[in-house]
């Protein structure tokens, strides 16, 4: 059983029910999750091990937190107890042509103000065969780079592969700052995820045409940016998700892998949303899972692609799919027939 | 008043909640149902007097159950009581590429061990205008189909149209054992439903080339098997709905209705699914009450499709619409304007 | 910060959950509303001062309609306390071809035992800068006209703009019936608002050949009427709505304004319906908002059906979007992608 | 089985979840109820054969009504459609010292509109064991004294036992408005139901000096006053319960039976209050249920409390217990230990 | 119409569903509350006017909180925006011998980190009858005592009376800290309200031998203690509740009034516990209204009692009670007999 | 960290919300229980290692109990995959005089039909320091008490404490069945739990004269049973818990154990009942928590019956708290105080 080491952090949150806005909600739906955590969970229903690393209070909340991670199958043998709060984050589900708001507190959560001294690395990746971080975990707070540096370090020295998914939130950092910072870190990085606004911001690589807010984006230009970053940073791998946003209900949705000058695309789906929260995280995670187990680059687009297809069929962030449920996706059985 | 005798199990269904999969779940919406018994409301509310024929056993759930069904209108004066228990199923609903996924825990249940003398069908069949069975209940248990045919003889006898839906279910038995036992048990029976698969498996006789999990339907091969199966067992209708899934959200939707060497096809919907259990069994009690009514069989498929099309708008198994309401959209108001 | 008077009924809205029947329902969902305060509380969210004014009883009831409206930041302070009962509606909402169903029991109420002697309406019109009324208000009883027509004289002497929402109801009156009152009543009118069907029935002038069920409207015939009225009756604006129902859950929705001769079409969108009750109030707001801040004629009628369109993406009658949210819309970002 | 004629309003019960008030509620609970109707949905628990009588309009909400009612196994079969509307209560539960409230909707209903034509009670009365009517019933409208008058003289020629319950309410009528038509009526009845309150205000006769909001009762003095009415008006058993209120969630509950110039008290309960209402209606029958069944007085008033006491157990107002858990009760198990 | 400033923090209330602790809980209640929030809240019931003044950060959660603020029918005009979150505290209600557990997540809210600049105390005092703060928001930050001696000051100077209720919280800061700040502070104050712990902790009185969890109260100690502080402050009253906490779900209530020399003790009333937080400042809300509308004291400790009975009879914060209500109890109905 | 052995079969628990009976109730609690995994779910919060040893189908209501077991902490490594079903037990929760009822459908389930060779004790036990098993247990299948004989010499070898809670189930075998298997089996159990009941009917050793439906209970008697069964089977201790049933609302609580000659009596509660199932349980893993961790006896009845005291005020069957709730509760607080 393959072991995947998940750092990042871990909140709450917080959903209206239904289609309700904020201003309509007397109860709120809570969940634990996290762009990594959600990884983790979702590689837990594919039947592979995984530790959650992260730094939480110690109080009933956040023990909430961890049991849900351990019912979803998640490990939580290196989260740290300590600091003051559990980050946040309030969200109302768009409809049609009304999007989805997320609203974030943060700041000042025990992650954020975590130090190096708060993980032993070469414990945590022993016998390892993954680590993922996302560009949120090192914008979180000024030690975030440092810790993420020694657990790429950790990861190198015990046969790891490295995962980073660029994942850029302008409400966290500017693209300078994440520049600053980033630019280093990928450096330990064997697999990059990340769209073409990950790419500019982040990275500074600039793709083509696409105008996210018009559902039509230049396929062609994001080859030659992941065959850029490749040469510059040598990726064994550069992947991203294609989301075509026709509305808050309906998407379309494909993915690429390029590897060694080749792209290789995913068939496309037109998805009717139940919730997209997490559909990158998904696309990590079945992207992780078909590397370990040795897919060709076809396969494995397809495999992260229809996982992350299922995802925005399913509640909250997780994705809680089982390999043969995806496995039967990619084998061309989307037509929702009843499974008795 | 036309009355329609309806035997078969009654299960507890248990739902998880909107799209929530089953390990997300810490309520399951509650509700009684079974396919004769789904068409025994239906009719109902369509004004028609209905008995639904089975056994529970003597406690609280099996109360409900019956509530339940005297609620909606459906007789339940020939319900025995006895045995150990009622039957379950538990339910999520699917979305967009994600299959709805039944779990079955029907085994042992009262109506499974019921023996023939349990019923008096000379007493139960008086004053009947039709009779309805599925494969589902000849599967059921050992007896069941010693039991189906003391009804079929008792409907000949008193005049009582026998109405078959085959309803092939591959975890209660194998193609095999239920041409076994079908092939015997139609012969008496006036009209048969039944779609490709079930014509195959369960009386051995296959159309063409229709690959249900890609929403293509081979419409006219149906046509020689409902022509093959009528001879061969002198039926006077042979029905099937055609259902092409595109997704678990979207459906596209229709019929057939074949009588004396002539196929009648329905208009053909789009269906936006709310609830996609028990199409099949409206479908089965539009036909009933259409013919139970001298419509023309133009006229009784159009009513069937149109009862079983409104039918994927309704939570829950029952299908809940009134005449007029399936009137109105044979004569082509599916606008869903509101009526005030 | 301009100001905006709404005459008209409170009631109590009660509706099924999701999309159960009226039979299924062992709880309702809860709002109070009004085609009138629809108007109000989508205003207050544009950042308007609004007055809702109507009659109500003195019991708990009343007074949890009031914080609602509160809340939702509409004015009160011209709510008059007597009579016995508040209105209710039931609604069950539709889905695909199942249309939605609403019941009234407005008969006998507060406000439709009004009499003229209840409102000063020189108060009230102080500092205002428009009214709205609608045909319901009109038809709800005996001294109901008068009470409009004083208003209206009072709107005129203080400089208020008048705006009045056809919304004809076949159960509260006649074709016969309203057109005795309204076409005096429109005298008074500076912007109309009316489909085909009501100024056929309400003002007796008809348009082309659309057919409401059919999904197809003849557009250019409403221009010919806009036309008619405005030379008769002297209106500054007509407008209306054009809803092109493909199911109950999906509609093609846009608008058109007339003024002087000229016709102003707006872009159609398709919506996926999450309620569509209050469509046509948010239609009324947004046009009454653009118009106080003069906008410019084509701008104006996108912004009332941006509104609108955004209505019915959330849920219960009010329309609480801002004004970004419409303009982003207008601007053409209806991808529904998430804002972080 | 005995057959039980239940004549009154039945209603929409629109209540509050849990201990919330009006203001605070986004949903209500639904169930549909009324005196008569409660003691029909009991006495069908207790395996008797009833009939709710009353007059209801023709809409989904009447309908919801009448399927609640058969659900629940009362009989529905001479329910008069017609009319307008159909009441309607709002509920909010109180706990500790804040009372529950109660706020009605119920004038111009279809009952209250109702003629002595509406109801063919030579029809109704036959083949039936008791009649019971209440107070409120006589005060909905204007017809309603003579229907009930028809009803009791179509009783006594079938040799029906007439049941009255006297259900003084304030909002309905005054003391001089009860007493005018209530004295009538009740001379055609056997059994009387009806506490001191109910006694002075409705008849006339005045117990002694129990004041109800200080949860003591002056038990003897209510003796003379069923002994003073029962030669008045010739009753063959006069009843009424005893209810102290320690507070909104606590009670003491006991009743007494007064027959041939002897009272019979019952046992008192300390109650933990679930919702009283419909309290006294399932001591109705629980009382009509002894007396139909030859129980001795004790036994009688035995029964009746008991039933009524877990009455104050369930949620809503029909009393949904069995005769064997009310025999348990009054042979003293009390204790509440689960029934595995 | 008295008008009452009330300043202090408002936060998001998450609680718990029922009786489930957190770990259970996938869904959690919604409110928006504060200890002065709740005090605005109360007197708005009691129809006098009120303005809760604060500051909140620029999003839909503050929006939600505002809206229902709004909603129960307290002032908002002095509300001021910016900084970066709301405060949030999470509660699990308690049952029997399990205590009620609050956690809460304060720090860094907008409030805390307000400035003197940021309220213009002569404009917010202008026509105001009372002004009321809690020791709670003198904790919240830096800047926060000179903001109350601000407010204070402005109060003297327009003659509005000074409420503080002490409300010592531990977890805010330590006895020490807390009187550093409070003995200035309480200087301006008129009434002064705080149990004996507060008295302690906050201004250094200790009072008698009381052991809050054993449910006895040494009520004559804090006598002498009010005496003392009145004469060391001069205080015009002194007041405090009495709790006796027999267990999570039963509580014995009662409180004092102390003034000139002379000690007032109220009624005690057994409680069954609803929800009791906020019973305090329901406490010093009926004080309030007591005390401004002229109540001699043995009436007014009557009145804040009985109002603060009642909340705990209501779910969530806020005290939504009426005059009338409170009047019924202080005048001996607690009987909690339906109200209809 | 001490390790604990719960061999025992893990159901699904569907309970009615609130206080609805089975026929009112749409809606249904899901919660995966069992008396053995109530206890390891207890041990889990008080910080101990666990295992769950049962056996479970292969199916998606199995794995939601098995993340339910593994989100609450206790282990799922032992848990075989196999069979057909999971065990269902339906419950109502009664309240004041109405008792809660319990409907069990468990036969056939996957645990009733394991064999020997599904459990590797040796494995299973090692490292472990107490086995639990109970009476229900022993009574599912045929093959069930060899498996537990083989567990208990299992541990035995493996110096494993064993103990034995008797639960008498009177639906899963008769006094004689029972005791032709436990008289046997306890011959290797360290620690005896049982009542009054399951002493006499289990292993034939009948104490006084209590009457469990009169909340009276003969403690002395128990002593004496005790003793007697010590000297018959060696037992180390011998305990159990007391309850007397005032109501389904409230009972009176306590415990007692018995060690060489001596008993030792807890102190008495009064609980305020939130839910009543699994109190047993909780005194189990409370009297192993304290015996593995050495207190003595008298600490060891009073933690035991502290732990299940606190129980009864937590929703479902798993005792939620923390060893720090269940010592301040020991050492006197029990007044329900918020913790803030």
């Amino acid at each position: 059983m393959k072991k995947v080491i998940c750092f990042g952090e871990v909140m709450l949150r917080l959903g209206t029910e239904g289609h309700y806005r904020f201003i309509q909600s007397d109860k709120m739906v809570v969940n634990y999750t996290g762009a990594e955590a959600n990884v983790a969970v979702a590689l837990a229903q594919f039947g592979l091990k995984t530790e959650v690393v992260t730094k939480l209070p110690d109080h009933d909340i956040s023990r909430a937190a961890i049991a849900t991670l351990k019912k979803f199958g998640a490990g939580v043998d290196h989260i740290v107890t300590g600091g003051d709060r559990i980050g946040v984050y309030y969200i109302e589900k768009g409809a049609s042509q009304r999007a989805s708001k997320v609203i974030y507190d943060r700041k000042n959560t025990s992650i954020s103000n975590a130090t190096r001294s708060d993980f032993d690395w070469d414990v945590i990746m022993k016998d390892a065969d993954a680590f993922i971080f996302t560009g949120i975990s090192a914008a979180l707070g000024k030690e975030l780079p440092a810790i993420i540096e020694d657990a790429c370090l950790a990861a190198k020295k015990n046969n790891v592969m490295v995962f980073c998914d660029l994942n850029y939130r302008k409400n966290l950092w500017t693209p300078e700052e994440a520049q600053a910072v980033m630019k280093n870190l990928v450096k330990n990085v064997d697999v990059l995820i990340g769209n073409e606004e990950d790419t500019e911001k982040v990275l500074g690589v600039k793709a083509g045409q696409s105008d996210v807010t018009q559902a039509n984006l230049d396929m062609n230009s994001y080859s030659t940016v992941a065959d850029q970053l490749s040469k510059e940073y040598g990726f064994k791998y550069v992947a991203t998700t294609l989301r075509k946003s026709i509305s808050a209900s309906d998407n379309k949705w494909s993915g690429l892998l390029y590897k060694n000058g080749k792209t290789y695309y995913s068939k496309e789906y037109d998805i009717h949303i139940v919730d997209r929260v997490g559909g990158g995280d998904s696309f990590a995670s079945g992207l992780i899972y078909a590397i370990l187990n040795g897919y060709d680059e076809q396969k494995a687009v397809e495999f992260a692609i229809a996982a992350s297809c299922l995802k925005h069929s399913i509640e909250l962030d997780f994705n809680l799919v089982s390999v043969a449920e995806i496995t039967a996706l990619m084998n061309g059985d989307g037509s929702g027939r009843v499974q008795r």
